[in-house]
């Protein structure tokens, strides 16, 4: 699963639970977006984001203003601000890479749920086939700081009709950020069904 | 299900994701209400909104500001704004008149689930009964260009406990839109529970 925030092609975004703040050019509003370019993350180098100051547009589609220059290495900003709900329309593809075959889509959203920024609870369905008929709905908390965690299975439909299980979610380490101008985030999920 | 969003008696309310514009007296807010009356929409005819540019109340029952001229015939709000959160509490009607026999309500949410916004996450709880003590809870991906698409049953209280199954939704072409001075989409949902 491929989760893009910011950039030209997000599958991610923010709308809501961004604490507005210390630009008064903002007035609250979620999003803003940099003239120019400092995304993708390349090479693990936290952001340098001095250069955001000025930038004010509001597209809606890139990285809240606030919290891009608190981004550790690696990491979404919903790791970070309690409360924070991002909605996604995500690329499921079989092999790790952002452009190889799509099986399918992810659409839902998850919000940060811990103070601390550990943990993020998912309600998504993933949708396969060739009319989308086929899908398996999840909910849980995905624990980010953790090696894997899992999330339930809570129902299905087509052929996952009445599915039941879980998933595992692993988040992986990038080596190639070069696919998107976003911020990725890569989850490996396995999905565990049960035979009822 | 009647999802009315807008006027003077809405059932649903759009609370996040909608994107700040173009009137700087808006600051960020999500809501505005025009002051007289433009809604319903009639006859497909699409809105026109030259008029909605003065109106910053706020009352947060009526339709979001920005892109209520965006309205194609028969569309909602929701169709256009990737990330935007409505939540309901609408009417179920045995017919499909607004108006007809009452029984129960649905309540939860839906958000705009893929970025050309043809397809809207659902969470919500259908509740029935003289104390709404039967309940079913539904989960997924509701496709809105689609004829039909399915969503999970994930759940049940009273006499749906541990409910599961699955439920068609098909949204109806309204012909009478004279009931409501809000923006009505009806849905059909059929539910289909599993024995076990």
């Amino acid at each position: 699963m491929h989760d893009i925030l910011g950039g030209t092609a997000p599958s991610g975004r923010v709308v809501s639970g961004i604490k507005a703040s210390t630009s008064p050019q903002i007035n609250g509003l979620p999003f803003s977006k940099k003239k120019g370019g400092v995304f993708p993350i390349s090479g693990g180098v936290p952001l340098a984001i001095a250069g955001l100051n000025g930038a004010t547009t509001n597209n809606g589609n890139s990285l809240p203003f606030v919290s891009a220059g608190q981004l550790p290495q690696g990491a979404t900003l919903q790791k970070l601000i309690f409360g924070a709900i991002t909605v996604i329309d995500d690329e499921l593809t079989l092999e790790h890479e952002l452009g190889s075959s799509i099986i399918g889509k992810a659409q839902g959203f998850y919000l940060a749920s811990t103070l601390d920024g550990s943990s993020q609870t998912m309600a998504f369905t993933a949708l396969f086939g060739e009319h989308v008929e086929d899908t398996i709905s999840f909910f849980g908390v995905h624990r980010t700081a953790a090696h894997e965690s899992q999330v339930a299975v809570v129902g299905g439909n087509g052929k996952y009709e009445n599915a039941q299980g879980h998933a595992t979610i692993e988040t992986l380490h990038l080596t190639d950020q070069h696919t998107t101008d976003g911020v990725e985030t890569l989850l490996q999920i396995s999905v565990y069904l049960t035979d009822h």
